[in-house]
């Protein structure tokens, strides 16, 4: 009884896709924002991206950002938001998710050595991606293989 | 001819509308992210900050954010660039100018204790700012007087 008590919670607090779950990245908000973008309806990443998001990037990845190429633990955030449109201005609604995206190249090798997750709306616990959405974010990142599968700059 | 030569430069070198410059906000782009703003035609403020803002914070600034008053040093940057507009998405074009609001209750007391400059596009010299048009900035910000004149508030 006790065995299958321990098992169900297990399968509760692992991520559905596997056993290697990407940490929540508690106090991102205070990491370096990197660039942001408003996604609309008719752009082929609106059902998954659409709205305003901003991308942060801790320390590592900042590094990474400025040599081309990111160290073990390099992470970006993708917090995206609802737009609120006012008659004049666009400006920042409820939060809908943040995505994470984090390299350790042993733990991720089969994804370009990224690690791939989300977090619905202001949860620090429900994850939104599946092993295959997981497998849909690094098909995606692919083609910036030879930017180490990260789209942004940094602009100063 | 010397001391008009002199005269000469500190009149190019020093703001056209006091004696008390506020530094360019170097390394404003690794502070705190605080908000995103994208103000359009029609918008009151469109032909002073029409475009894509975002607001960042130094650490002082961020420490005002949360206790709700702000400390000697807490400066903030409103970084404006123009919209980049796409069939089904807004990005980020070129920077039009960076804006900045510096705490000195000493110096800037006649404005609540801000001093107000901008930087055209990405020059960290040419200032666009004269005492007329700082007095306008802190005649808006006037509003804000119960947060100690600051329009942004900080999301986690």
């Amino acid at each position: 009884m006790r065995r299958i008590l321990l098992a169900t919670l297990l399968l509760i607090a692992a991520p559905a896709w596997g056993e290697v779950p990407i940490a929540y990245p508690h106090g991102y908000r205070e990491w370096t924002h990197v660039k942001t973008m408003h996604v609309k309806l008719g752009h082929p990443l609106h059902s998954t991206f659409g709205g305003i998001h901003h991308v942060y990037a801790n320390k590592k990845a900042v590094e990474g950002l400025k040599r081309g190429k990111f160290p073990n633990g390099a992470t970006f955030v993708l917090d995206l938001l609802e737009p609120r449109e006012d008659a004049f201005a666009t400006s920042e609604g409820p939060r809908k998710l943040v995505a994470v995206m984090h390299k350790d190249p042993k733990k991720y090798a089969a994804t370009g050595g990224w690690g791939f997750d989300a977090f619905r709306a202001d949860s620090r616990k429900e994850r939104l991606v599946t092993k295959h959405s997981a497998q849909a974010c690094f098909d995606c990142h692919a083609a910036q293989k030879k930017n180490d599968y990260v789209f942004s700059g940094f602009r100063n």
